[in-house]
């Protein structure tokens, strides 16, 4: 049999559904054997590397990442580019990212969205990658660039229930559902009340709360939970899948699960801010707590148990980062540029919207996993982390498997479970380019060991750090769906009500 | 002891909780005494009535009358005046209305569209009356009005989800809660998604789609049920009572028993075409449909069993009428002002929406109950058709209720039970200003034998009939909702967020 | 027109629906009149009272009070007979109460159960009284009494699904409801699951816990929620109406308002001891905390609010006191008879379950409501404590109600508003016969000023207090509930299935 | 490398997550390799199967099955030995069973039991297999016996809510719950209200309604809703994992659900007959019904699409048969044995409950979702029917995944999707030793062409059929369930209540 590029010995295998001790033999950027554990320790190969017991996984799919946007919410303006946002990812055993390709309101085409998306990412990337739409202008020509979209690759798109320059009203959001059903298109949705948090954000000013805190005063708990109910109720009407990105509240959990009760398509996302962050870290003395500004805001402890039993429990489809970096000191694009004289402490509805997690996301899981081991199962990480975003979002199984001859081999390789002791995360640890990360001083125990992607090493903890080349992630185009779609067949049909 | 002006023996006295056979003497406009049966017979009074062992109620309060409005959504006008809407009522046993002084955008003051409200109904009403605020356009002068609305005796207001000329955005109500929370006023709201449902209409008429059985297609029960999750919501923030006006879907109901449940001051309201009318009324032959158009339109007879459970068991807490007139021949004003040669079946969107019933709202429900004991209670009937929208709205205890010295008395007395043989109602029958009722034909055993207003008998079905005049109705002031209020105390607090 | 035995002029009258100043005439045991404030003033009477703006309310109906009973659970006696125990009640505001004519296993008839109970009220009550049936052997032949049991005034009973001596398994409780069923007979029903308690029992015992507060550990909520469940899919099975007594869990109400929500006739009784006391009272020092036993143990302070909230929103019906009275120093059959130098500190299993309140009731629910006004309405206070037992029960309209001619004369009038000083329960001013009580120390701001009994005064707490006399309590029969019933007609169709 | 023992070529391969063609080689027993498509081809093999296109999925699990049991129930006896029933098994695609070793209520211990049914097992099996423990006498000596169990392979137990001769009481449930979270062993309860389904069965028969339809009738959905409530109830008390058995109604489904929501170890089993049978199919002419006669019993067709969607959507976690065979024309211990002059139609109660299907398992569900493919996916179809059994009851990895070098290489082969032309299903077809099927005429469009238990093929339909041999089939020792178990660690914990 021929000889193979790498093979990875005595590793503790664990895909979505499966886990146990067996070996992987690489050739041609694929997954090209598994065999029995030692079966080939002789065999012929370019590279191998001992496992040693730890877990092995199919490399991490991050689908909900924003690299190199322009301020379209009239704030800020990412920190990390393609090149230092995928360099961070790989060091954190993420191999596959999904980004936005951002339309403004004042874009008229996707396609000039899609191809200057395109050109920034283009021989700068880390990971393999792609794109969604981040839709927010639904003109009629750009619903008929839809079946375009899906010849270029393109299988999913974003939008928005508020802000203001991107928010659709439910009119505008019923004519985009119709034309993704049409297309097999899966919509995503941010689902807060744009129009009660400005509220709220009015009435607060008015009172003359600026402080970071009140950010998540003027978001509460129903600002996301009534925009899921709402959104679902929209998806019901088309009878088209949705996913409710970054959910944050067991109230909107709770909608999310009953729509799944009744059979409708529903998904959805959480992220490790709803695990590990809460509403009193925006509380930090001085502007610290703009560090901790994404919205949804992060919640308080009490809420932390719904969201993990929501991933145990299958409400959740996916675990993303919803990595949005800002730098923290930067005074003309990051989040310290709203602090005037006049507002020292700034003005929250003006702080940048968003955290740096990409490298973080899965060392923070699987350490918290190895520490309480009821938190979710080892199957049950990969499926969130890897496998569910790929069958998602169409990039199964090439991506988030192991299937031989099919999948590419990606795959993230950790320590043996407790043979580490734990050690905080420092930000000049990480690999972003942004000068805080909100989960400082958090305890770890696990990290990825190596990653590979397509087959070549591109990060060993152990040895020279990150050893992949810029420009070797490669975009990949992505196919339909391959969970659970619409309920009914044929042309949605009006008449049904 | 003094003499009396009235006296009504043998009957059987129903209030919102007791039921038994006594006496009443009337003085002085006001209910004088209740008595022992047989115990007043011989006592001087300047008229007897003898009830027969027929019902002896509160006089009916109908708090959801349409009368003389200008055509605010661009369709059709009312055709009925305070004089033949009022005329209309008390013929049905309903003694006291509250229609609606209706702002247009224009409107730049509440204070005006009162006043000219006010100069409609004087001395032309049968029926005492007072006026809700429509409310479609809330600038911070608007709002400022209102503590003065409360000098001038109006404790309500109402506002739409829906209409293009009078839908208020989601932070729009929240202004208008916010001030209705800080003046004691109680908010009603039409909650139907008009972003979904124009989004509907569209899609029916780019199919052609134009006939009336399409209005009901055009609102499905999830336009209504989203909104009143929303309303709900909305309320849930400001902490403020709401009345959900016109529910007509167990979905909607649903949500606001769980809001019940969880003890928010959430009110709702039922009207009879929601338990008598089906959406295949819509489609009777030619245009006959249009009879039948108001919004949220009547449901599937599946749905009606769940709408008298909501009754009930206390999720509904009034039963109005919703009258909202139009003639349906009236080639300008009316329905029929839609067709065209082009649409010889008119359109749907144009259609004026509403139905006339403020006569028939009593006694359909009556017979109902007759023919089946287990529909409805005779206290509850009393409850929901009067006693209740007294409390809600503040009329309470004048109003809805027999105390002596306190309550004004106004009656409608029945046929004892099970003496009258069914007959089939007809328009001809009627005293409404409308050439048809959506109700012609149905089989009714009950109807009032006299109406009494403040002492004096309005209503004879079996002498002369209309025995009252016009303007002896009187506006009546109304305060604060004696029906439980928002749950937390003092001043609004955004920061419990 | 004729003199009068009694008038109550000045008090702000309160039933379960209305609310007014009015005055009110008795004569001959009956409400003769209901009259405007100010107009009997002069009228010639016997015995005037001025309320001076204080409530006037019906009279208690206190529909769940244990007296005189053999110790049926092989534990405890009764300390109060139905001399003492009416005594208590009548200053406590209560005019009317129904006990339990208990049935051991081993009596074959319920005729001789309820005859012997006859013989113990018979001239000895100060108040009006009546019987349940308290059936524990449903043996065919005691089944076929249940129509003369409603020839002889009965027309409820109570079936227990714990208690080794009482506890019917769910095919007797299918016998029981069926045959209730047919003869209109009430079913109340104690829901706690016996094999499960029992077993808790045995386990903490097993690991020697014995004391006092582990009478709440071995009873927790989803002992009561599951039974609860149980018995309504019994009643729901049989179509049968039933009451639920002493709900004490939230999660049981949850079952109850569930059941109501799809138009179930399932009624919940609460008491005192869920609104005011919780399990930390069982952890008292010594073996104080025998006096909180009772069964559903009083559960935590958090739980408290969902109990009123239950009452508000109409899932709970009726409130009672559960008065089932033991001596605590007594130690042959009192608390303390369980202490033995062996167990100085007794076994929880062997304490007598139980807890005097029927003097206590209505003051200290109507003293917190002053206090807090959101707790409970006045017309809620009454529908509860007077108005719905009296109704579910067959005492209505002569209990419950102010009906001229109609009602008897049994009234609770209380002091003005706010305007006592609040003071501390203590047991010495109590009437039962039991030598504590579990509130004492706790606060109240009202009481009784007077109670009428069939138009004789029996309490007046500035003169002599106790005036009633003994024996002037009267039997009285019961018909049918007239709350809602059975939802079929005819005979119960096992078919249906 | 060295050559292999069997080739599986050109195959579809399915797992309980992961889709995909390639290769697998089987070594010894075991998976050797996965490989990709084509890469085996030439590879030296004793065997090579070419799948063309067919699904390759890891051999069935059937998890429920009735074999050799003695007449427990006062009724019948199984008709299929443990080579008939394996036999049938095998011809159906599965590979592994799990029957019962039943205690009666005398037999004094486990362990004989266990001895008795090996002996019965061992040397006639054409499948691997182990036992359940039926427990009907949970005596201390018996409880005892648990780490026994352990030892001897066996991590499971069911017991019975149901049949006078299995019934156990809620107490001794807990006895038996909470030694089976002592010894990690996973507990399957029949989920069926025994009181009241006997008390309907005497109220038919007082009516004389005997026919095999009225076993309908005497277990209507809330008997199996109660009890699935219950079960619940006293797995959370216990904290410690259960499965409820075959669940046939969409409102026990509900409340299964509902605990998975909160996120207790609840899991749930459905069964063919509820998805494919309906009641109506009790009430064919003649007797015929009862041939359809099991417990619960098939409910309607508007049943069925809520049973798949609870597959489809994670609250049903295993698809087993209930495999419980009869003859139906054996008068001495089939269906037909109740039949007598007096009863020409036996009485319902009296004819054995069980119907056969562990061949049609398989095969029937997958042609429905050939011809369907919404109502289950592949994936989802192998971890119901093979992973999730294996994981569940301690067989995974060794069954249920084809993981090299771990997983037995039990497979079963399909046709290629869509190219067999639809057949109905006949009982001569069939390998089991039952004179009929329910499923007679049925059409399916899928059958295994294949079937391989640790490399050696056994079943292949278009060559000489059944070509294992009896004995091939070997014990399998169990551990621990690897799916989601108690929620608390240590000891249970009496105090937490």
């Amino acid at each position: 049999m021929a000889s193979f590029d790498l093979l990875i010995l005595n590793g503790l295998v664990v895909t979505a559904s499966d886990i146990g001790h067996y070996d992987i033999a690489i050739k041609d950027e694929k997954i090209a054997l598994l065999a029995p554990k030692g079966s080939l320790a002789e065999t012929q190969a370019k590279k191998v590397i001992d496992a040693e017991g730890g877990y092995v996984m199919p490399g991490g799919v991050d689908a909900h990442v924003h690299l190199e946007e322009p301020p379209l919410f009239g704030k800020g303006r990412s920190s990390d580019t393609y090149e230092t946002g995928t360099r961070s990812a790989i060091c954190g055993g993420t191999t596959t990212v999904i980004t936005f390709a951002p339309q403004s309101k004042n874009d008229p085409s996707l396609l000039s969205v899609l191809e200057s998306t395109h050109q920034k990412a283009q021989n700068n990337c880390y990971t393999d990658y792609s794109f969604h739409i981040l839709l927010s202008n639904p003109s009629p020509s750009v619903l008929n660039e839809f079946p375009t979209l899906r010849q270029k690759g393109i299988s999913s798109l974003k939008i928005y229930m508020t802000y203001e320059a991107l928010q659709l009203r439910d009119n505008e959001i019923l004519d985009v559902l119709l034309t993704a059903r049409q297309n097999s298109i899966t919509t995503m949705i941010h689902a807060e009340n744009g129009d009660i948090l400005s509220w709220m954000t009015n009435k607060l000013e008015e009172k003359g709360l600026f402080e970071p805190k009140y950010h998540a005063t003027s978001r509460p708990q129903l600002v996301e939970t009534e925009a899921t109910n709402r959104a679902i109720t929209l998806s019901e009407l088309i009878d088209t899948p949705m996913l409710i990105v970054h959910v944050s509240s067991p109230s909107a959990a709770e909608h999310i699960r009953n729509a799944q009760t009744r059979g409708l398509p529903l998904y959805a996302e959480t992220c490790p801010q709803y695990l590990f962050l809460t509403r009193s870290h925006l509380s930090l003395p001085s502007f610290h707590g703009a560090k901790h500004i994404c919205s949804p805001p992060p919640r308080t402890s009490a809420d932390h148990p719904q969201i993990w039993l929501s991933l145990r429990n299958h409400t959740f489809t996916i675990l993303s980062s919803d990595h949005c970096p800002f730098h923290y000191f930067d005074t003309e694009n990051g989040k310290s540029s709203v602090r005037t004289p006049e507002y020292p402490l700034g003005r929250f509805k003006y702080i940048p919207n968003g955290i740096p997690g990409i490298e973080t996301r899965l060392p923070l899981v699987l350490s918290a996993m190895e520490k309480d081991s009821k938190k979710l199962s080892l199957t049950k990480f990969v499926e969130v982390t890897s496998t569910n975003p790929a069958k998602l979002y169409g990039l199964y199984p090439r991506k988030g498997a192991l299937l031989p001859g099919i999948s590419d081999a990606d795959l993230v390789i950790w320590y043996p479970p407790n043979t580490l002791e734990e050690w905080p995360i420092r930000n000049e640890d990480l690999h972003h380019n942004v000068d805080y990360t909100p989960y400082e001083g958090m305890m770890v125990c696990q990290w990825p060991r190596w990653t590979v992607l397509r087959g070549k090493v591109v990060w060993e903890r152990e040895g020279e750090g990150l050893v992949g080349e810029k420009g070797w992630g490669r975009f990949v185009e992505r196919g339909e769906s391959t969970l659970g779609g619409r309920r009914g067949v044929g042309e949605w049909d009006v008449e049904a009500f």
